[in-house]
């Protein structure tokens, strides 16, 4: 059974014309969520893959996608992030980590129905995330097999794209603290994490 | 009610003279924990006190403490704590943040005895997180109590430092899976959020 996280950037720049991630379009929040998918302490979630798909100037839209699976030569820290992001967008290679055109809608669609993945959108009003029972996900693992949850940064999703994503997905909550996106994340591998250990208890 | 939080950084530098956080003695975990404990989307968490103590060269011990009630002009990216933290070092001033030579157990000890906190020390074969009663937690807001969160960053506590925090505070534990220490935080606030809410209802 695979995790997967979909980001929807509104900004993100899609060149590698950048200083700062930050002053990229809040691609610093892409960073933190890179770290809090993919990294334990002292290693990487191997069943964990991130896709971030980047609408912000100049040729949107830019879908990354990075699999813990093959990832390697990576650290948490910024700096390491910032030349990874920067040489992936100017069209250069990492391991584990692609870049294409996929725009969100045709990511999303193909998960749901290619894939058959469970979808979950986090909304402040969908169903709190302590209360779900995650599809498939008690059980034995299965080929192809996967969960896919979906958010956006801190400007959040165009009513239309959030509208596209729940045709697929059901509504899920954190509650009515407004997280961090990075921390929603860490939140729902957490709480991923405990329902697979009682499932082996 | 304050929640604080205390990172023992065993190898943080405590000067200012270096080029990235990450290489002073891995300076990067301590701005991922700040963003952890004291960010939300938008905004602060005031209710939150972090303190870090750094016990690297050239000067150990250094204690820097956040005041979410006092912090203001900061945001969550690496180059404003870089900023931030070199210039503390340096012995200059940030409007929410102070720096002494406070020991990790003149810390300590001055949270259970004087102040009365509640200590918790983060272990793996510590209580669950999710079963702890935090003690005080749940009752009406009062003057002065707090609840006290240790933890260590990738190196760990030494053995000896461990004990002393144990003789004031209680073992819990976010499970087998091994965290990284900003992410033990974000659940942390997590789990608290909720516990606050549910007494709301």
């Amino acid at each position: 059974m695979v995790r997967e996280f979909i980001l929807f950037s509104r900004i993100g720049q899609t060149d590698s014309s950048f200083g700062s991630l930050h002053d990229a379009g809040r691609l610093d929040i892409l960073h933190e969520c890179i770290v809090s998918s993919l990294f334990l302490s002292h290693g990487l979630r191997r069943d964990v893959v991130f896709h971030a798909i980047l609408n912000g100037p100049p040729n949107p839209p830019v879908h990354i996608k990075i699999d813990g699976q093959t990832l390697y030569d990576v650290r948490t820290d910024m700096e390491t992030w910032q030349g990874i992001i920067k040489k992936i967008l100017a069209g250069k290679q990492h391991p584990g980590i692609s870049r294409d055109k996929t725009s969100f809608e045709a990511l999303l669609k193909s998960k749901a129905e290619n894939e058959k993945c469970h979808i979950y959108v986090l909304e402040e009003d969908g169903k709190d995330l302590q209360d779900v029972e995650f599809k498939g996900w008690e059980k034995e693992e299965e080929d192809g097999e996967c969960v896919v949850f979906v958010l956006g940064d801190h400007v959040g999703m165009p009513k239309k794209t959030e509208m596209f994503a729940l045709r697929f997905g059901e509504k899920i909550s954190l509650g009515k603290t407004p997280y961090l996106a990075a921390s929603c994340i860490t939140v729902i591998n957490y709480t991923l994490d405990r329902k697979k250990i009682k499932l082996n208890v």
